[in-house]
């Protein structure tokens, strides 16, 4: 039987993962960031993220409901409360439609996800259905993305800020409270992984997970960029940049 | 409470569907049908389509599994037999490979899936789900695209045929058995939807149902499109061209 990796050189294995990649290396973010985004490019970015957004409670949810130990449950729980936040005051996703807003989108068109490519829809789907289907070792791997996350973060608040007027620190509540959340939550997952990963199957199997879900992320901005950039081909009923717009351009 | 659509009303419903959302209107078929596709774009094409072809019968069988009605249960067991065909003769799949060696590809790469987009596999994983999930209605409903596919079958023969070397009967034998196999099933699709659909809740459903399948075909030549043609972004670990081809261009 093969031996497994050992602790750095599989730690070093997943971080590999995300340099090669991680959507932080796509080009829409490049547009993104460096102000040449359109008004309709960034409130599709906007439109279509909400709804991965919008699925990560639930994603976290599920993996809750499978998971039988009080203490990962405890520790896990933390991530719904930061997306969902306390009754009155709300969380992450109300920060988001706070950008929405920001961006010139009305927030419950947003939320109502009427505006959703049905690329990005299948991508997320995936990624819910993983966590609630697969491995508890496997569902916690895919979340590892967060090790990656803190970069783009602070890449996106500084470009935003920069190149466009509706960024300032009310509308990018969201990200810079991420930069505070995911360090948490990933030093927690990625011990849970490198520790119970205690066999080569196990570790090719969380490394596996971690591809997936570059790929989920990837795969919404290949969405994007194929309606709102290049070739710029909106599929059937998708939104074409009228419905629930509520600023000027 | 809202009366139901005629029969007459809500076949023409259905079809004005295809005529708006079918891929037939996708350009990536223009390309393909009048010659402009280069060899990588073929094989893209085959490869990823495979992989839509080969989870047809996976997503039959989850229909089987879930009706308990032995005479639907017979007429919808064709469909498998059409795909998997006999034991020693094979069906539709078997025939898919043969255009797969014809365009210079190996049948065992082509059937192992390792060279599909992960926006394929989310799409087409995003439909058996379906009908695995959703009531029998929506599931028969949502196989009714069948009713659009023999014109673009018949086109493609004929546009195969005229511009690529690789096409000839033995190729392209899945299309031809296809002419012969889709409209019986989807007679009978169609009539069990009319007659099933008898409230207005159950006609807006199977309709939704359509356009959810519309939208799996054209995210797949969307995906397709993105990676291999405009912007032509192969997405990280996506297949390069090289792999398990076995012809010369």
């Amino acid at each position: 039987m093969n031996q497994p990796q050992s602790r750095e050189a599989f730690e070093q294995r997943l971080r590999d993962i995300g340099a090669e990649r991680y959507h932080d290396k796509h080009p829409f973010h490049a547009m993104l960031h460096s102000g040449q985004c359109s008004p309709l490019q960034v409130r599709a970015w906007v439109i279509n993220r909400y709804y991965y957004q919008s699925r990560i409670p639930m994603k976290d949810a599920a993996f809750l409901s499978r998971c039988d130990d009080s203490d990962l449950r405890r520790a896990w729980r933390s991530r719904l409360e930061d997306h969902d936040g306390e009754l009155e005051a709300g969380g992450g996703l109300r920060r988001w439609l706070k950008l929405a807003e920001a961006v010139g989108l009305d927030a419950d068109f947003v939320a109502s996800a009427r505006g959703v490519l049905p690329a990005t829809r299948f991508a997320v789907d995936a990624y819910v259905r993983f966590v609630r289907d697969m491995p508890l070792l496997d569902a916690i791997a895919a979340s590892l993305t967060e090790l990656f996350a803190p970069k783009i973060h602070a890449a996106r608040i500084e470009g935003l800020l920069s190149h466009y007027a509706f960024a300032n620190e009310t509308s990018l509540s969201y990200f810079r409270n991420r930069l505070q959340e995911a360090p948490k939550d990933v030093a927690f997952g990625l011990d849970w992984v490198l520790s119970h990963a205690d066999t080569i199957e196990k570790q090719d199997a969380a490394a596996d997970a971690l591809i997936f879900k570059t790929d989920v992320l990837w795969s919404q901005l290949d969405a994007l960029y194929s309606a709102y950039v290049e070739p710029g081909r909106i599929p059937p009923g998708g939104w074409d940049g009228t419905e629930g717009v509520t600023g000027d351009d």
